[in-house]
């Protein structure tokens, strides 16, 4: 992954507007129980990115050179939202580490990540309601429902080597994808309702989404868990079959054999990130994320030219340079 | 508790509408999942009285003997964020049964219950924003804010015998009396958007609720495990300290020691059940529940006189009658 310092230059317009972010979502997500601030803290601390509010951020700039009030407030949501599907996934995946950090439900336990969980989307919903905008409203809600979709789908499909790479497809649309589509097509209509350039902006969250979700994937397989923050091969351990491994049983058969025993004897998982990493299932779905990365920005080229969609290009492609 | 024949009475004007409800209910949670259609459909069948949508649809015909589409959806929708709240709620209190019923997390498991009730959440958000009245989606959105907010305080709470009867109100507004006060003034807001009112309708809505808990917290009391539909004292065993046994600590010292010490020896639960029933505790409940009664049935007057409102005042008399 590469350093901060590539999304420092790439956000340096909205550098202010994030520094501001940071600070109200701690202040958004009430101080007033110590063990739900806590939790909250955590996770906001552990920062990520911000990727999703900057793009949020940049799209409000391109549609009219301004950043509203609004626009900010809807990044701030977006990250709320996110940050609660993330405590809500880990409780489903059984995931004891994030970023690097233990998860509110390994550190605190399963209620509090419930109870953490539940508030921020709570609070979502009452910030969203409150930006005054019906069809912003319908637009993000779907999302939410999108996520529980998301996961249902996942939760039913741990180890089933039978699965499509269109199903693959589906759930990261549902569980990533969505609420980046989602937030760029609001951005949008906060400002100016057109339904043309929407839909654009919608499009090119998708694909972005798409790609981010299949780069994510990836980096899954290959990465080191020191990049990671989280052990190397977590997905494939859990059975969450990604599109890698998708394409990689394809050229290896002997893959079905260890993901139906779900790798229960010793050495079958080592043997299965070997079998992964010689096959081309990489490189496959290294090249569907740079489709996606192309479909991206065929869509931005349709919402004109300006510096803020100058960044958003930049931005997607330094997306698909976190595999290098 | 008085036989369903009671209620039956009661809801005559409104039967159709009821089973129309029913029916949409399991529609509406669809079917595409096996596992979380089960779980919702077991949550659903199990039914309780359909007390909350009955009195949504009582109070949208008060507003102009006219139930409309839009009052028949926001019932649906409240039912449907009243069982996600159950579901979550169970989580949090590990419940084993409800309604005589296994709660969906030990039929299932913990993770089924957290995806049931995110879906359950997320499906009410996406119905509640097509209702299309943002001052409606302000009002509802509230009240998941509350549940989460009762929720934390209920947890933060557990065997702490020095809450005041002031918490334990608040924690019932949160969990129960906000959704019902929130849907009561809705039902006005989708038709005659007047805030003298809605406001009333609030105001019925927050005094039956509390009432309606306190009657339920006195039940968990006195009520045999045939008639709760799960153990008695459970709110007790599990440290969650309500009214009656507020009261009763303050005339049986004594009660401390065994809720400091969490029931930790044989025959300290029966004990502490004895010493509550001996004491006043349930009958200073029973008088506040009252209070809130006619609190209620004062607020109910200023919503004018119709056939709907003599329902909704028959109606909260029986809530104060299922402690006969």
């Amino acid at each position: 992954m590469p350093t901060l310092m590539s999304t420092n230059i790439l956000f340096s317009t909205i550098e202010t507007e994030l520094k501001t972010l940071d600070k109200n979502l701690k202040t958004m997500v009430t101080a007033q129980h110590p063990v739900l601030y806590a939790a909250a803290e955590h996770l906001f601390n552990a920062g990520g990115k911000r990727i999703r509010p900057a793009i949020i951020l940049l799209m409000a700039k391109a549609t009219s050179n301004t950043i509203l009030d609004t626009h900010k407030r809807l990044a701030e949501i977006t990250e709320i939202i996110h940050t609660a599907s993330l405590v809500h996934d880990d409780v489903l995946d059984d995931c004891s580490t994030r970023r690097g950090l233990k998860t509110v439900h390994s550190t605190f336990n399963t209620k509090i990540a419930v109870l953490a969980g539940d508030f921020l989307f709570a609070q979502s919903s009452w910030y969203l309601a409150n930006l005054g905008n019906l069809h912003v409203v319908k637009t993000i809600s779907k999302v939410i429902i999108d996520f529980a979709e998301g996961e249902v789908q996942q939760g039913s499909n741990y180890f089933n080597y039978n699965m499509y790479i269109q199903n693959y497809m589906e759930k990261s649309f549902y569980k990533t994808a969505s609420l980046i589509a989602a937030s760029c097509k609001s951005a949008y209509l906060l400002n100016v309702d057109d339904i043309h350039y929407s839909n654009h902006a919608y499009n090119y969250g998708k694909y972005l989404g798409l790609a981010f979700q299949m780069i994510d994937d990836i980096l899954d397989i290959i990465g080191s868990e020191a990049l990671l923050g989280k052990p190397t091969g977590l997905d494939l351990k859990n059975g969450n079959l990604t599109a890698p491994i998708l394409f990689a049983i394809v050229e290896e058969p002997y893959l079905v054999t260890l993901i139906e025993r779900e790798f229960s004897q010793v050495g079958d998982f080592e043997l299965a990130l070997h079998l992964i990493k010689r096959s081309s299932g990489i490189q496959q779905a290294k090249d569907m994320a740079f489709e996606y990365i192309q479909s991206a920005l065929t869509c931005l080229r349709k919402l004109g030219v300006s510096d803020a969609i100058l960044s958003l290009k930049q931005l997607t492609h330094y997306i698909f340079t976190r595999l290098n």
